[in-house]
């Protein structure tokens, strides 16, 4: 049927109900979201959503978990710049640190902008439901914490503040992709990388270049 | 009744609907508002909030619009550093700038942190409606193309890209207290001032400082 969501060959029925309601999220927004839009949209059964997730909250917090997973694909962790990991090392310096930066945060933006909806459909939810609050302040700390660890590593004074600061950027840059200045032209990941060069040269000096 | 707005003296009829709108929106999200839940937050008789904006659509346009002029009253534009306005001059320098920039986000993020949340609900929902986002576009370029002349002014040498950089971080910031990692604590004038000067140093080189 036409609103159905493909089914890739192994999709569990948790990743079906799941996925179409971040489709749901994407395009109807929070008042879309229904256990029987959901049921609609995944071609199931009437009653599937709800025999999953009984609640609305217990919904929403599985289709929080399933963005994570999104998400994670999407960045695909094993190809960021994380401290001990490939390909940055911090001995390799910054140049690959904004490389690494730019390279995931380009895809995310080009590779699957709906799901950037989605993330902000239910940060702003969180403000209102502690239980999903909790979700995106363990993920934000995540990607974080190897953020400090990387501008520590860089030679920042303030590595708190500054991963603080990198963190909002990219946040903005993404908001604006989703909804914003940037909604009709999402950046290349040239001007990403020359975007995060200027802040890592701004917050560590010119050795930072 | 506890629900209610607090009128001013001198409110218009219209700020009172737009105004309950705003804190449906930032309190319970956009499902949270109807017509019928406008007219109980307002304290008005059932039916006013359909006779001042039959549709949903009206509605959302007549809050958006409610929206930018508490953004501007917020943001008190005559404070805000605009190219030939007061304070700040192309002569000062970036450190008038910054100081400007740190000004008016801080008092943003401190005042009315609530009107962040409806900004965002907005966006978002502008996603799904044509017309509400020309209103995001043309408030967009409101903000957008001061700050291109200020980039111009200060010696950027790409001032259209420099300006969309400054204008999400500003954005991640503001979405970040409104709803990310900063959600619980706000980060000083000072801390914003020495972001602002950050970002403007790796822009503008040395100089900017």
């Amino acid at each position: 049927m036409a609103t159905s969501t493909t089914r890739a060959p192994g999709t569990s029925r948790a990743d079906l109900i799941t996925d179409a309601a971040l489709g749901l999220l994407a395009e109807r927004g929070m008042r879309g979201l229904t256990h029987r839009a959901v049921d609609e949209r995944a071609g199931l059964p009437q009653g599937s959503t709800s025999n999953y997730a009984r609640t609305r909250q217990a919904l929403l917090e599985a289709t929080v978990r399933r963005l994570a997973e999104r998400e994670a694909q999407v960045l695909a962790p094993g190809e960021l710049p994380m401290p001990g990991g490939e390909p940055w090392e911090a001995t390799e310096g910054p140049d690959a640190l904004v490389a690494g930066l730019a390279l995931a945060l380009h895809r995310y933006l080009t590779r699957h902008p709906e799901l950037l909806i989605c993330r902000y459909e239910l940060a702003l939810e969180a403000t209102r439901r502690p239980e999903l609050r909790e979700f995106f302040d363990a993920t934000g700390r995540q990607f974080r914490e190897p953020l400090v660890a990387l501008m520590t590593a860089a030679g920042s004074a303030e590595p708190e503040r500054h991963a603080l600061s990198l963190v909002a950027w990219c946040e903005g840059l993404m908001f604006s992709c989703a909804a914003g200045s940037y909604h009709r032209s999402v950046p290349t990941a040239a001007e990403l990388r020359t975007g995060f060069t200027e802040l890592l040269r701004g917050m560590l000096g010119p050795r930072g270049q």
